[in-house]
């Protein structure tokens, strides 16, 4: 059988292709776990080590290349991801069952992401300069010259998400926002969507190349266990991970464990809790319903910001609000998961949901569609979230929330209390609830990276506003975000020169500021160039 | 006996005075290891969680505190400080041995650094603020308002330094940024500068009643194992430490193991390479000698920055060099530690140079001056380097430095290599040495928080621009600096609020801009006011 795409199967190591061993991966159909076709090496650890070297020996050139330059390179691989063509959405489609619209609007999402950190690059934001000049004559102690900027921190390793193939894996907002920050890339191919990855990672190769750029700037390993491999390698400096607590954590405490600790920056577990306040129910209860059904089983609920527990204050239409719910779940077809394994954690959540002598089901049919996944919704007593109940803790991935009445504002603020660290919490409220929504806003910013109003969390807008992240367990790191401008920050740390003769700074903290940059000059934002000392 | 000072030797917490059991932890004199008098109580896990949960109750009012509010209580804690008088420096000098000018420095140094605090929240930077606004009309999805800005993470607990009694200790630089970025804090008392701590301490009460904010924004406990509790505490959030490369990585560790991991931001240990090219070795042997030994013998060689590692380029001037070292060092007369444990240490760190088979002393008389510390200048192979001998991966705290000829530059960049994470790193240049510094550059900005040309590492400026920070085992997130206004940074995180009524949104993100703060709208950075949509 002659197969339609060109993927090798092989890793990508400093521009070529090296595999040793079987090609005993296969990438599956999402729809019924048959074959592609394609098949891919695991990786062994002495190729997990080569591309981290490759990644380690690009650094000193790719980590000084101008912004101007990484740029432009990002703007390439733009247009490169634009480029792919049917073939590439068709397997895809296969390796995930995603829609073929919603991929098409990932891409976009993906080479968009990549546009913006260029102008990111352009717009001079990621230096963060800061320059205090000398003071020879100050008393008691002269003042030297110090020049601050952020510099990349080295090769990052970047474990490709199932649930987003474009643009939270191969050529996805960790990779973006590392390349962008001047730090050179391992790829852990995510296994669910391995050609999707060979493609994308085509892509990125050719755009190395037209870039001019050392090869070892992108590199990718294909592999289930091997991952750990490259969170080990001493070249590697800081880790991106978008995906479950459970492997979010393991390879955290693996990088807590090296002799040089690192950085990792993984987006795990989070309910994003939506709290619907009395005015809100009273007024909304249908449209509430039908749009939060329609947000919690969106995509079969496979997004990290799904509402999946929603707190509804008890009044007036709160038993309108729980019937609309039902009758909306009970509309919901099922759906095919991102893949096996992923439908099967779906129905060992449900199993625990049904099993748990406390909750309650409330709606979401028993019949059972072979590899697809049914909407649920579940009822649970507050005294469960305040008991921290472990299976109201952490998220169960796909169509599942579960409807908590809250019997008033206090019992609301302990619950907001119990409940751990989220990407997410909304809040639908009316005008008449607006004393209340005040008094909650601080406790939910405490508790989660972003604060919706009247709206829902999925749909994550890429741009220098967002954070997605949160306190532990939604993210390791809740000073990060890993969608949006503002994620190269991750990659970036601070250098400060001192006395360094002017011949040997660098652009963004030369006197006549060639970049244009906005800099922090003794205390004062601006473009200006430093004149220079009369003394 | 009648003693000077009101010190009670309790725990502070939340503005109350709290201590059970026995006082049986003395004040002792650094210069003989007498008692100054002064006793105080070990806390109790109780009175360590009681100081928690205080400086939990006092976040959610202060978190929300204006910037104003905090800058003026910053000033005056500033004011408070310069206010303490010579009972004051009398018994700081007692309990540390450092000299009293050095005191009164520190002294300065700390309130100013308040100071710098208070400007940084007039000035605006520490709120980041990012808007993007609605785009209700953009296809094929319409933008939500988004509003990020920093928010406090929480309590912070702060550790006292051995070496910096007032500006790494109660009201040093990390409860410093940490009050400002909105976070209470609680101290942890440093065991060798107990009645100094006790004194900054009510400084500090006094601040926070007059500013009227709540008590429990600063609490403070003895004690010498009891930070583990504090660390452990669900209350606490973060963590500021300075001090040895074991006390950091043990409360780091234990900040990992939590139900919930906290960031930990501990400046551990550093080396502080100064590496001194040909051309300066043949032009300055001598001074550059003199003043090295001065740099690293300063204050008994009892700072995070001395320069432990001298690497000397071999070329004309090299024998020169070493006999002036050796000159040098001969003049310093042993001193006085901070108190006994650290001479200890610093002895059992001569002893393991003597020890060792490949080192050789070059300079330090065997004559032992009980209670005080020779200064040693050693010489070791460069091999032992680039075998990353244990003996000269850490710091020796205290006057030693370690003299190691390089043979060339590529033995100087494997040696760069090698060697751990660094506060600081120094190069020596002459306009000749000129092409070969610029190579350096990038694999010493690599290494290190600070690049020092032609001066010492030792005197860590208080601004904007300063990075005391660096990769691992120098701190545990290079990331981050804990000296200068950029140290804020470390306490506070990002949030996004979405579609936030206009009415609820904090003063930084109000469209009318009340804070008047420099903020990227939309791309742009403006301290404009965002002008009502028009569609």
């Amino acid at each position: 059988m002659t197969l339609p795409l060109s993927v090798s199967g092989q890793q990508f190591i400093a521009g070529r292709r090296v595999a040793s061993g079987e090609a005993t991966l296969p990438s599956l159909r999402a729809a019924d776990g048959e074959l592609t076709g394609y098949h891919f090496y695991p990786a062994s650890r002495e190729e997990a080590a080569a591309a981290a070297v490759a990644a380690e020996q690009a650094f000193p050139v790719y980590s000084q290349t101008s912004p101007d330059v990484r740029a432009h390179f990002l703007d390439t691989l733009a247009n490169e991801l634009d480029l792919l063509g049917e073939d590439f959405f068709t397997i895809a489609h296969q390796e995930t069952a995603l829609p073929l619209p919603r991929l098409q609007g990932e891409r976009s999402r993906t080479s968009n992401q990549l546009r913006l950190f260029a102008g990111v690059l352009r717009r001079g934001d990621a230096f963060g300069v800061r320059i205090d000049t000398a003071l020879p004559e100050r008393k008691p102690l002269s003042r030297p010259d110090l020049r601050q900027y952020l510099t990349a921190l080295g090769p990052v390793a970047v474990f490709g998400a199932s649930n987003f193939p474009l643009a939270f894996s191969t050529a996805g907002g960790d990779t973006a926002s590392a390349l962008a920050a001047g730090c050179p890339v391992v790829v852990k191919a995510h296994p669910g969507h391995m050609a999707t990855a060979e493609l994308t990672a085509q892509a990125i190769v050719r755009a190395v190349a037209a870039s001019g750029l050392p090869a070892g700037v992108f590199n990718m390993i294909f592999g289930t266990d091997i991952g750990a491999e490259l969170v080990r390698h001493p070249a590697i400096q800081a880790v991106g991970f978008t995906g479950s607590l459970r492997g979010g954590k393991a390879l955290w405490q693996l990088a807590q464990q090296r002799p040089q600790p690192i950085p990792v920056f993984a987006e795990m577990s989070a309910i994003n809790p939506l709290i619907i306040l009395p005015q809100a129910v009273a007024a909304r209860a249908e449209t509430l319903a039908h749009e939060l059904v329609s947000s919690f089983t969106l995509g079969c609920g496979q997004f990290c910001t799904k509402p999946g527990l929603i707190l509804a204050l008890r009044g007036e239409g709160m038993s309108r609000f729980t019937q609309a719910l039902k009758d909306a779940v009970g509309q919901v077809p099922a759906q095919v998961m991102l893949n096996a394994p992923t439908l099967a954690h779906y129905e060992e959540g449900v199993s625990a949901f049904e099993a748990h002598p406390n909750i309650q089901r409330l709606a979401g049919s028993d019949e059972r569609v072979i590899g697809r996944a049914q909407a649920r919704l579940y009822r649970a007593p507050a005294s469960l979230l305040l008991a921290q109940d472990p299976l109201l803790q952490h998220e169960v991935f796909g169509p599942l929330a579960v409807l908590v009445e809250v019997a008033d504002e206090g019992e609301l603020q302990s619950i907001l209390h119990a409940i751990p660290g989220q990407l997410t919490a909304t809040v639908h409220a009316e005008s008449d609830d607006g004393p209340l929504a005040q008094r909650l806003l601080p406790a939910l910013s405490e508790k989660a990276g972003r604060v919706v109003f009247n709206g829902y969390p999925t749909g994550v807008e890429v741009c220098d506003a967002m954070v997605h992240g949160g306190p532990w367990p939604a993210t390791t790191d809740s000073r990060g975000t890993s969608v949006g401008t503002q994620s190269i920050d991750r990659f970036l740390r601070p250098v400060c020169l001192q006395n360094v003769p002017a011949a040997l700074l660098p652009p963004a903290v030369q006197d006549d500021n060639p970049l244009n940059l906005l800099r922090l000059i003794n205390g004062q934002w601006t473009r200006e160039a430093i004149s220079p000392s009369v003394d």
